[in-house]
């Protein structure tokens, strides 16, 4: 099984203000960044629960019928969702061995707390970042602390009209 | 008159640990990155105590015969220095009228509390940032608050066989 992120960060590394507002990391529809490609690679999302109540707030799911796991020690409120959302909880070795055995095969994990939590453990596999050519200055970071330094393999980076600079990593255990 | 960063960080952004050593930013000297390139380019190199205190410790002076202004509000000692080091104080905008005004064209603007008072106050013009392939999750940041979102011009973006990644960006004022 594997765990992957995607996302679109600030150049100083944020995801999202402080608000959850992401209006700094505007969507080129007319310039692919991949995302449809990734999203049809993946089997389960694997999210947090401030990013289900953003996804929420959408003017449509966008998930489509991917298995939509929500990390929460609270119930979920699930007005209005007729997909497949279930809640879990537990520490990031727990939830993959769940995912694993529920025969989950490739896991896109999204959210600050939730990227953190599973990067900081050793869990993420494969990271791929989209850098906006903005500096907002606050928000909400994609890193935070980890035990010991993370090496990376560098996959390959392009470049997008947009001033967008992507970038594949994978994770050296 | 023209202010350039030209900086190493790791994928999470950190210039440096917290104690200062910067051992997860290794020189492959197979490799080069454009730096002799660079430092030919500028004629003043503005850094901040920290940066001297760090740069006085090195086996040999990095800068040349450059010019070297040290901003600090204390008197610099200059044990061992034969070199042209000068200091100054005073808000960002006040250096660059005092810059201007002595005469330098461009300058390389190194250390993490001077770039973020001079990005932040809008005085850079260009930033250069090599990334690095690893994740320290704590240190000395490259970036800082901002007053307001700083927008910036992708220059380029190359790659390196080591993994680093990079970017030229010009800030847009």
């Amino acid at each position: 099984m594997k765990l992957s992120v995607f996302v679109g960060t600030s150049l100083d590394g944020f995801i999202a203000r402080k608000n959850g507002e992401y209006d700094f990391l505007p969507v080129d529809e007319s310039e692919p960044h991949g995302y449809d490609e990734f999203l049809a690679s993946v089997d389960t999302i694997l999210i947090g629960r401030n990013t289900f109540e953003v996804v929420l707030k959408l003017p449509s799911w966008p998930y489509g019928d991917k298995r939509v796991i929500v990390l929460s020690h609270r119930p979920l409120h699930r007005a209005g969702i007729t997909r497949h959302v279930e809640r879990m909880s537990g520490a990031p070795a727990e939830i993959v061995t769940e995912l694993r055995a529920s025969g989950a095969k490739h896991v896109y994990v999204d959210g600050g707390i939730t990227i953190q939590g599973f990067l900081g453990s050793g869990q993420i596999h494969r990271l791929t970042i989209h850098r906006h050519p903005v500096l907002i200055g606050t928000g909400i970071p994609l890193f935070g602390s980890v035990l010991q330094d993370i090496k990376l393999r560098h996959v390959g980076t392009r470049q997008y009209k947009n001033g967008v600079v992507t970038t594949d990593y994978e994770v050296i255990n």
